[in-house]
């Protein structure tokens, strides 16, 4: 029998996860409406995954779409390397979603850093619009004098409501009716569902972002039926809440045991059977109160969040401008 | 004769500055249809000038409308005590601002902070917003909650041309178009015509801010007309060019051989007596085709804009809501 | 029958909860040669040890001295008054740790900064030495012109063994050779036990800084025997393991279902009665193959270790020089 | 007939303007004793110039020693490539200091960064040390397991005498009888003597760092005698004085007019024939007392530094480590 995924509370932002989770209660790993396909190579796990009608997506608890996942487990030792193989690799899955939905060489678009500048696990829309080669202005004042192989692209970081005041959707329709662009790309920290993913992890999603995802409660939701036009959003989870560490650990946990001894009920009792949700309930139920539930980040997370946001940046201004390519792309960021 | 001010290139953001400019090329220093007066105490001397009619406004070359200025000459030293008093003084020539446009206490206001965050000299908008004391989302999320004394204020720094792609003043009109506030009050770091200018005035306007002043060309214009609601500029001259530098000390130069002897022409020539336009215009035509007419800062422009930002800051917190006093008011920034 | 903590690998910077840990495996509460008192006010609990001979010292895993520790739950809420006395409370203790170890008005203080600058939550000592008020250079260059109520403060940030490729208690030492002060104030970041501790406490102690403490392995060690002069350590925790997490949070939940039911054992089965070193053990034996036991720090980490850096460096100037006491001391730090 | 170096007051830190100021004073371009060659190529100029004896030493008011400068008028404008070859044309030139001093393969180096790291201007030594591959503690901490091609290097920036109450070569001594290195590179800002020298050019020295030179007093000499190891020098002028703009300028606007008229008299008066350092003279006595002689830096001072700083770095690791070579070297900073 399916379940509705209204009944779990483990929210994730990736639909990665949202599939896994939902394929958890399920007697057949197969759900229908949903294609979805995996490649790894050189230290990076691609996955595409189309949710393609309604049903799969209650299923999931996701939007119809398309989703692309970057898994790099080795993302957070600094690799330069494997960071450039990543922005390419970033670049060439988006170019993918440019052409699907219809992006021509020069339609314009506009580039939307969420998030908060001044608190650096939420700084990864700003870090990447700080990165982004912006050329709509030049289209704007001087369009004969443009190169050829490029489009004209603008970015903005609109800031969070509690420093503004005012919603970051609300600014950022503002802008898009003053700017006319054809495609936002909106970029956000997000929370994740385990300690992996941390740094590790990136998402596209032709979806937009809906209400409610996210870090806080900072999007009132960037979608073409708000905004008008096409929104793509690019995801990286930063941080994690505390309950979400034990519940993960005590899962990893009761797996190791399950390799040494065939019954862990003398081990763990009724919390080793718990279903997941349960136990990330009572967990929650002790800590909230507490004021404990705190989301937290990695100690290095003003290197992680610098390399990322710079690797974003680079796979955007590749898949963006044509005459950028993924060799000379690292030019382009600092 | 009068002159108009389209003759003179020495272009000032300062509307003291302007008229001083003005009242040279003339016999009579009595410019009708400008009131102004002005009061020193403590360090700061405030001159509150009135442009009452078109003919003075182009005279003088700067709109219709109501100036003060903040001169405070020790304002580099960073005195805590004098910084404070300035902030007191700033916040009781604003709340007159207020009360002259009708702005009630419960009128929504949206302070702007123009300029480049990653560009010291341009950073005075963005320190601002960074301080202000954002109340809006209260009054929207739990108008019911929020304590007396306070108005709804948000800010946002909406970037630079060149960052962004999108003229500074469309992004400021697409979020007025949305948050809807009664009154816009937008920062501003200025150009100054003199060393002694440079960080240590304060100028405040009720005529908006115009295509063409300030440092480069980021504003297409903030102004009643454009916005829909008034707009009060608030600036401070961070910057100056080189030629303004030489052209400046020149003067002074003069003035001081003056003290000493009768006739200074076989000390200086003919480039004692020129006109102070024309000796400019010389300067730059030889500095500028060697790439050499630069916009300079103080070597200390670090701490001075982190200063001037905290006290205008805690100006606006002062003036705009009234729970918040001339006491308390630096526990509101940082 | 006493336990030696040689067998705890529950390491902690905190004598307070050695201490405790401590006395978890002890028949009586009472440890000989060990005294303490406890205090609390306004929000802040002051514990005042003293650990008096070296039975106590190898009971508790800490080193004969005087610790104090202020616990201010209410810490991470931004509450500038709250800091304001916490300020005040720790440059009392301070005073007290001065007059004990015999340090006069005019003897010569060097404070040390310790930990990476760059890395957020390990830049708590960078940031207390940026605010501290340095006067070391007036007493050496025009001693009749300082004012009474100063004494000679001087301070350095060495930065740490990955960046320097030096020890940092190297440099300290070549540091102390050349200015001689009297007394070594060490500020560092430490990793907590408990979630509830990070960024709320402060722990100040007499017997320097020994090798192996702390976050990472940065410090050889900064003590009376290796500088020649006296050092006192001030530490606040501001990360920590997610194993420490899991661990801490295990045991929040095993008392909270105490209180619901008599027998646990159904629930937890032995991993609910496991001694707390060795479910730690086997939380640690999961994670860290997989290398996610990472050190963890609050999301708001940016603005928590400003704040916190800020009332040390207060608090250390109110208790260095007579002249700034506890009312003008925000006025030097910013 | 010579003049005594002495006598000329408009000092300067660049041993290639030294030179041209006291050749302007003689009968002959030759001073015996100097030997100098000029190379340009691809943008950069490169001058390598020996001071060989005493009496050139004084005739030109520097050390006897080797001096290298690349000039780079372009280097303002952000052209990655230049920049790139500015690092390897920097590398070169430093490695024939390190083989004329005889620093082998496997001595080892301590890089200095002096000044404040929280003045833009000023920060030059702190962003190079940020930037430097530090492999001292690897060497010290697994000798065996460190791959050929690297040397022992370590970094240090010990900051200013007005923050840290200690003169930074007092510093820099006490840390260098600890790590006892083999060779000190010693990197600061400087004063430029024009403004086209700001950003623009970078001088390399074997004569340490001097008392009296370099912006403000921050410091006392790291020379071979203090240290008891070769120091070598690198040096960037990031800030100017206001009064040598206006003298720099006035240089120009003659040799500008000379080009149209052959009697300058008329237009300059006697102010148009006076010698360079009394002219200097005036505009100080002008501008000091009245507190507007500022040391002032280019608006963008913050891209410039961060991008000179990372060049220095780039050609430091080249030149120090075998192993990293002009191809790779930009891998190695951020």
């Amino acid at each position: 029998m399916d379940k509705d995924l209204s009944m779990y509370n483990i929210r994730t932002d990736l639909a990665l996860e949202a599939k896994e989770i939902a394929a958890q209660g399920m007697q057949s790993p197969e759900i229908p409406g949903l294609w979805s396909e995996t490649e790894s190579a050189d230290g990076i796990t691609v996955t595409r995954m189309e949710i393609q009608n309604e049903q799969a997506a209650s299923q999931i608890g996701k939007m119809v779409g398309h989703y692309v996942t970057l898994e790099v487990p080795d993302l957070r030792q600094g690799d330069t390397e494997l960071q450039d193989r990543v922005a390419t690799s970033m670049a060439k899955e988006f170019e993918a979603f440019l052409r699907r939905i219809g992006i021509t060489a020069s339609s314009s678009v506009l580039v939307v850093g969420l998030g908060n500048g001044s608190v650096t696990p939420d700084a990864l829309g700003p870090i990447v619009v700080e990165n982004i080669m912006v050329t709509r202005h030049f289209f704007e004042l001087m369009p004969d004098q443009v190169n050829p192989g490029y489009r004209p692209v603008s970015a903005v970081a609109p800031g969070v409501l509690g420093t503004t005041g005012i919603e970051s959707s609300d600014i950022v329709q503002g802008i898009v009716e003053k700017a006319k662009p054809d495609l936002i790309i909106a970029v956000d920290a997000l929370a994740a569902k385990s300690l992996e993913r941390v740094n590790t992890t990136i998402q596209i999603a032709d979806t937009g972002i809906h209400p409610g995802s996210g870090i806080g409660n900072k999007r009132k939701g960037l979608t073409k039926e708000i905004l008008g036009v096409p929104c793509i959003a690019i995801g990286v989870p930063t941080v994690l809440y505390a309950s979400t560490i034990v519940n993960n650990t005590m899962d990893l946990v009761f797996e190791h045991m399950k390799k040494h001894t065939d019954n862990t009920a003398p081990m763990f009792g009724a919390f080793g059977t718990m279903e997941e949700t349960e136990r990330l309930q009572l967990v929650r139920e002790v800590l909230h109160p507490l004021g404990h539930d705190l989301l937290v980040t990695p100690k290095e997370i003003d290197k992680f969040i610098e390399d990322i946001g710079n690797i974003i940046a680079s796979g955007l201004n590749a898949a963006l401008h044509e005459a950028v390519n993924t060799d000379n792309v690292a030019a382009y960021t600092h």
